[in-house]
């Protein structure tokens, strides 16, 4: 019973059936079809403001060419200590920035706070001897499984443009997110400041399509030469966008998202006294015990460590399409700990 | 009628059938699944050789990548001066190899000799001052739609090998070289001292997976790192590496190779004295003539003029899955034209 | 006697002299002191026009550094196909434009033109599959020893300026350029429409500093980072910003120039015949022959082939310190030679 | 009276001589002259090492430049979270290197142990979703003015090699420490494992040359290019050349560094409770209480404030010249202090 990740769920239907749909013979190729040349609109209308979308194949792709046409080399980004651009992308950011910096910030349950910004950054000086910040780097839902409010989001929006920094949102889990908050999806982006959005599929159903939704002009303009030269401009680029389009026309995003936090929330009520931090996506994060992580493992349950080694605290993710019947025996077995 | 390219074609059932048959619930993500995991057997298998499979979303990825792995940013690579890699993709090979040089050659017809390497590096110098030859990069199927033979491309491997540059070989259209030779996979590749190979499926009725074919564990363990990095590898890994296995497993790459390159042989003998190269892919090269262009397209055949305005010259191109009857209609049309 | 280049002259004895008055013990770091204080006041008098001056160690990474600031990583900068930038500087503007392609351009003795360089991007499309033109980079004096005429660059620079490029001029020898045409540096600088200019004086009789002079804030203030991340800011800055200082306010830019350009000017009246270029600055490409260059030799003249091998020609380059006897001989020599 | 820094001291009779004598007509440009030739052997002696000597302008450039020889853009450099690397190069590592990433480690006192290194790195992985640490770097003397031993540095350096690390030293203090231990230049380089050194003299009386000294002939082969490339390889090559070997060759790194250690030593002894780190070198980091700074700066010493706003901290910087007069008034003042 895999609870490993989200992130190599099945496909959802919806998904299958719109690849198949696009799989027509020999429209123009990469931006040059129907599909694609519908991607700007319907995401526009989705959130409420003028947008370009560009499809990537990967997370680590949008974020990376995102925060590459908004930061110039000797710049640097802001972002949470567990941000999956500083821990798990092998150095992506750097590679498509030219060598900006990370610039490491703390706060609790993965968010940021305009204070914790300020802190991290007491020292830092404006002169050429140093990298200078110019885009603040957030995730929703966060690396910690928490979602940042409206309101949260909009406060730090504001304290980044403030210095003269753009916003970038890597929102990997968008969708849940959202489900979460029930709100509308421009309260969590552009109205709260951002200017690029890394939007996941993938962890929502998709198969290989993930998209850089800009807000912003200029940005648009740098990183469609970027896509292409970061090879991340499929010829068959109807495949890419099928994807997109079916993820929002359909609704899936909002029903994917919805079974797969419920799958959390119901899990977190059979152990709130292991919740390591509140459970609002679709990921716990808990202190199995120095042998609940074993006990677990031994009725067939399949999931990463997380901290230290010997913490006993670990990660529990919920996927779109986790069997019910998996999620109810994790609940019944958390639930059995000791 | 589309002769554009075969860059947009339809994906072949093989592949649909290969991307709904890997649709289960929750492998190991990125390349820890069962497709993934047979990636390197079959397609050494295939090859006859011992080899690292790079499964990548495009043709550029691929390319660029690859080169990266094999030189220094103090480096050059030595390519045609109509290769993709300089012309068309953007800058990705100076981008992912931190700036290295293209040093272009020439050569009839697409194709590079040791002469004509030999005479574009006539006057460079191996001192510090000039970025320095590391890798030749070789295009099978060409750019004018020839194909190197084995010996060709042997010749140019130990003529590489002889100045210590390694080999690549851009093979988007590997798969109609190898139809129209009849030979090996290991006789255009690593027995002519390739490698590196960017093996393209797309062109040959794929969907979204191209590869990098890497014979040379150093490169290999490089390029593992750079391909992550490059936001190139993505979570669910087995719609990639399932799509790869079924074009070889199941033929495909050969019967849509085919298939493609009897449509452009097809085309050819109806107007031999147009040709401006051999045709020996899904390519023609072709002088219609100061009205030839206008005739055709006003008969609904839309196609790409080359070479320089005015000139007359256009590129048709006959995809894996270009109608018959299409192939026929511009067959005659081309054999009536004045 | 020494005829190989002018970047290993001597230096000046008022560069010396600025160099040991400069010798006080600390001031404040890197641009903190007092001459560097000055530069941009000194030199935005003699340029006529505000400018800031970045002072840096070399030549190759003047023209790197203001290429970098001027050019987008996906960019292209067009230049002479003889340009130091694409021939001697390996691979230095790629590496820090972070990739940018040059494009190169043909015109006779090393110049170009309007219409050359529409030639050469005769075929070049706007589409995000190629690199785009965003520099036009030019030589002054030229690669060729001849000099544009203010006429001429303002030509080039409305050219570029009409297709929304910046002028980056490589000024390694402007001393030279602006004796010959004996006008204002205003009028091959900004009055020609260069926003960026290389201006050396190691050639012209400095030590150890080459300056980047920008006419344009937004360059400057990117610039401004570059510099210092490339390890171009000295903390003991006052040492290249008196030298720079020196070569102006003492006029040894003028006579250093004038002394040069005299003696190539006297040389080639001793071998009109056998000129490859008309010699309007410091060097001379001469055809000497199937035997001349060995007669010169044997007589002790040291310098340096050119073009292809066994072609004859040679370039002799005149100092600001070649003693005049030498010059002298050399005529002599030049004249007997058969 | 200045103790700002070390870095904007006068340079030392013996290098302006040296620069003058080097002062002749037209030797061989870059490093075809007699003192560039003389630099690997006579640094090969004094390290009792083989070695390559690779003259730079600044210590950013030596820094990013032996880096760069060293890990691949993927790899990472573990360092000190105080290195200058880290702190005041404007991200030169990450722009040489193509975007490897720094990680941070802690220790008292400015100093890595093996222990902290372990530490920092506790839950770094080895997949491809990270980078991988390949290059130890440490500062001799460190950033808070203390000296690492013989001992401890081959226990570091055994530390790195063990996982297959290469271990680059920044020096720009090396002789400062050298004079602290009284040992042989080697124990502190080479025979710790140290592959590639920063060796500066600016901070110990010289003009503008800084030389990476490279123990391990694969990366100095690698440097050479990325030297030029840089553009730091200056034409009048010689001037840079006979500043090292002024330095080493008349003893004048010892007799400056000396005389900066003597001067710290002096000021520390006048106020040791306030010392935050045991002076070993020229660098004092001292808590001057609330008001102690203000009082210093109202008599006429001026200094950099250290730590946090507030603390109360200070760093005192003795030069190669500071004048005696000026260190016993500071060394008064100091004890005077409440």
């Amino acid at each position: 019973m895999n609870f490993l990740s989200d992130n190599a769920a099945a496909a959802c239907p919806e998904v299958i059936d719109a690849l198949v749909a696009a799989n027509v013979a020999s429209p123009r190729a990469y931006d040059g079809d129907a599909w694609s040349a519908r991607l700007d609109g319907v995401f526009g209308d989705w959130f409420g403001h003028a947008c370009t979308v560009f499809p990537v194949s990967t997370g680590t792709a949008a974020n990376a060419l995102a925060l590459a046409a908004m930061v110039p080399p000797w710049g640097a980004v802001v972002c949470h200590a567990d941000a999956h651009i500083h821990v798990d992308e092998c150095g992506a950011p750097e590679f498509y920035t030219g060598g900006a910096k990370l610039l490491l910030a703390a706060g609790p349950h993965g968010k940021l706070t305009p204070a914790g910004i300020d802190a991290a950054l007491g020292g830092h000086r404006g002169d050429v001897h140093q990298v200078q910040p110019r885009v603040l780097s957030l995730t929703q839902a966060t690396e910690s499984g928490t979602v940042y409010t409206p309101a949260e989001l909009a406060a730090l929006g504001e304290h980044a443009r403030a210095k003269g920094w753009r916003v970038h949102l890597d929102g990997a889990r968008f969708a849940n997110a959202l489900v979460h908050l029930g709100c509308h999806p421009g309260d969590i982006s552009w109205r709260a400041g951002v200017a690029a959005l890394s939007l996941g599929t993938i962890k929502n159903g998709g198969l290989s399509a993930e998209a850089v939704v800009v807000f912003d002009e200029e940005i648009a303009a740098d990183l469609r030469f970027r896509r292409k030269r970061a090879g991340q401009m499929p010829s068959k680029g109807r495949f890419q966008a099928a994807q997109l389009l079916a993820m929002i026309e359909t609704g899936a995003w909002a029903r994917n998202a919805a079974a797969a936090n419920a799958g959390a929330t119901r899990l977190a009520q059979a152990a709130p006294q292991r919740l390591l931090a509140p459970v609002e996506a679709n990921e716990l994060f808990v202190n199995l015990g120095p042998h609940g992580g074993a006990a677990l493992r031994a009725q067939g349950f399949d999931f990463y460590d997380w901290g230290a080694a010997g913490s006993g605290e670990a990660r529990l993710v919920v996927a779109w399409d986790t069997p019910p019947a998996q999620i109810d025996a994790l609940a019944a077995a958390l639930a059995a700990l000791a």
